[in-house]
């Protein structure tokens, strides 16, 4: 086999997902298990997504991985990607990055994955591996981010997860996703839930090897397909605390953490999935906004102090939640993972469509913006909400019922930009090979 | 006695304090009985306080109090002072106020001080006043701040103070400062701690009725003199709310804050008495940061969050805490009320001056602001720091150990402008007639 030419490769695509019950603390460093259970929603991939190509050749001489910036030009800064994994930051050019997978947490999730090959046949191009070759054969990594991985959205949980299920599809693994989402925990604890679309419980398990910590389905992306997501990527002028040492500090030194872990969220994961069950809106954006805000609560408790909200978070949350208790009964709910973004869940599109015009009236796009770098993703609602226009931004009323105390509109540039999404879908095999990232030739970037 | 004359007087002068371990939570809104110890550290009524006149006259209708802002100019723009008392919240002209007594912390104070009141006799004006007279004699009152309250330094804590501690004077009230404690705590909560100088512990008590929710001195200002506090006097652009009405939703809603109350304050207590006896620093700082910051994640953890510390009190602390690990022993403490004002402990004068010209270089005055009026309080502070001369700020050079991550030296205004005070006295009685607030023949506002 070893003198044979043959590159074997599969292409995949995984969401990213936000928490709504969080993730904060873990019980064991090394294999990634979590302190307390957590939910989450799966942001729809045709917005915000990992493309992961993996292949396999006899003519490899040693694992190899590159981030790829190549395939989409997006409305980053200077044509630069600040790449953040929970371990790693990279500045990433718009062209291919090598990058080293000598960390135990690549490792981790190759040893495991590799131990779990099958056998593979493909006789039109020859190739024939064996469940025991894994173990010896290289393998060449290329992943993508359709988002700027700038926005801290959570791209080590897409990009793991992605990693994990491409190597899975090409070694022909038989595990099904919870016992592949085990796998991906390894490499980013947040990745687990990205095996699954739609709404997603990842069980804090209780056994040591951490077996029993995997990620479940609670319902798919079609069971509660009103909610419309729109994330405001903040400006910050900070430089963030990792979540990976966050977390750590947290659980070394906040006197809080263990308090929630065991009093606090196991109540509210059992009233989550009932609130997700039944489409409860009122109770999903009570359970989501007061969750993230205990743990960024549990952040300050730390010390040092950890502060990943800043003033335009905290005027988002004064906005959304003035406009909650004037309209009655909940119509966004809001949550911010490690960093200054508001990540703001629309009852339904209607909502939406009012949420970003108060958004755009309170945090307008510099003058030289235009409105279609400023609100991507599903920039459809820019016409729903008329702000596909000349000077539709100058035009828009302050909302009535929230116009005083989140300040003034003066502040052009606070926010990047807004991305509109929706819950979405879970990973999926892209066999149009147009889209694969490595050559099917040399197995190297395109 | 109805038809006499004379207006008798007592001035007297109390101090503001800073909580060190904080007071979050009433268990009883009424009498107003916290739900856990609190310590504070008093500060100089040098630079902070609160002066009252108190006059008592059988030709007085109705009990009537001013707030006087006239004594003194002060540096607070456009000649406005915004008082806020726990309760109402003022505009205050450069002039006398009258403000109503009708509320139930007024009533309460009066109703409790009255009912102690003794004979007092005063041959030279002819006064003789009977103990069961003062049930229905009428009281002037006026009383100033020597601050702009503006900087929500406690003002309403001095305020209750030292009307309860003038009016005992004034009425032979024979009960010791921890009795009159229990009286001005009911007032505001934090006023208690202001009837002693130095270090003082609000003992929570377990009586229903409160009357063992004292004060109690557990040293005086000269047993640690060698600390020097610097405030900064953050502008903010958000409206905040109230401690009354943020503790109460506090203790609703907050789902740390029992927590924090019976298992972690407890503990900080015993440890916070400890280190002021010792004058232990490393763990006076460790304490206070810490439960500052856990008061703050209570506030957080609020429903809906509560968020009194902003972008430049973030940026304070961050400053605060990298000096301290790059030291490698803790040189400066940190605590904040409700409100971004950040109040810093340094551990003596020469620390204190460093710490002025790192706050000085990263939140440099407005061109056109005179040092003198940036740097007030103990100003000779400026000269030691080297920072009395022209163009004195801006050949600052950064502190080395504290140049990144805190962002960067250009948001001129960031900081109204710094008080520089230490440790100081409690309350005592202003015998110089000059400094009454009151007209000794009319018993009207001067």
């Amino acid at each position: 086999m070893a003198a044979e030419k043959w590159v074997y490769m599969v292409t995949a695509q995984t969401p990213t997902n936000i928490a709504v019950i969080k993730y904060w603390g873990k019980r064991d460093e090394v294999r990634i298990l979590p302190v307390n259970d957590s939910i989450s929603v799966t942001l729809d991939p045709d917005h915000l997504c990992t493309v992961t190509t993996v292949a396999v050749s006899p003519a490899f001489d040693r694992d190899r991985m590159w981030l790829n910036g190549k395939t989409k030009k997006h409305s980053c800064e200077k044509s630069v990607i600040h790449l953040v994994t929970e371990s790693v930051s990279y500045i990433l050019l718009i062209e291919n990055l090598e990058i080293s997978l000598s960390g135990s947490r690549y490792q981790n999730c190759l040893r495991e994955i590799r131990s779990r090959g099958g056998d593979v046949e493909d006789r039109e191009k020859g190739v024939k591996i064996e469940k025991k070759d894994w173990e010896r054969l290289n393998l060449h990594i290329a992943s993508h981010n359709n988002f700027p991985t700038a926005a801290g959205l959570a791209s080590s949980a897409a990009g793991f997860a992605c990693l994990v299920f491409s190597l899975a599809k090409l070694m022909n693994v038989e595990e099904d996703p919870s016992q592949l989402s085990a796998i991906a925990r390894q490499g980013s604890g947040s990745a687990c839930r990205s095996l699954f679309g739609g709404f997603v419980k990842w069980k804090m398990g209780s056994k040591d090897d951490g077996s029993d910590s995997v990620a479940v389905q609670l319902a798919d992306e079609k069971h509660w397909d009103d909610l419309v997501i729109i994330i405001a990527v903040v400006s910050s002028r900070q430089k963030e605390t990792s979540s990976t040492s966050g977390m750590r500090e947290s659980v070394e030194t906040s006197l809080l953490l263990q308090h929630r872990a065991k009093e606090v969220v196991p109540k509210r994961i059992v009233q989550m999935e009932e609130a997700i069950k039944n489409r409860d809106f009122a109770s999903f954006t009570q359970l989501s906004c007061t969750d993230s805000n205990q743990f960024h609560a549990v952040c300050l408790d730390t010390s040092p102090p950890i502060f990943y909200m800043n003033d335009t978070s905290h005027r988002i949350i004064s906005l959304v939640e003035k406009w909650n208790r004037s309209e009655g009964t909940p119509q966004v709910a809001y949550t911010f993972d490690a960093g200054p973004n508001a990540v703001l869940i629309a009852r339904n599109r209607k909502v939406a469509v009012q949420l970003l015009q108060g958004l755009l009236y309170y945090f307008p796009p510099k003058s030289d913006t235009d409105m279609k770098s400023y609100v991507v993703g599903d920039n459809s609602i820019l016409k729903e909400a008329g702000l596909d226009g000349e000077n539709s931004v100058e035009n828009l009323q302050p909302p009535p019922e929230i116009k005083d105390n989140i300040g003034t509109q003066d502040q052009k540039g606070e926010v990047s930009y807004f991305i509109c999404t929706r819950p979405g879908r879970g990973p999926v095999v892209l066999p149009d090979q147009t889209q694969a990232l490595l050559d099917p030739e040399t197995g190297l970037p395109k």
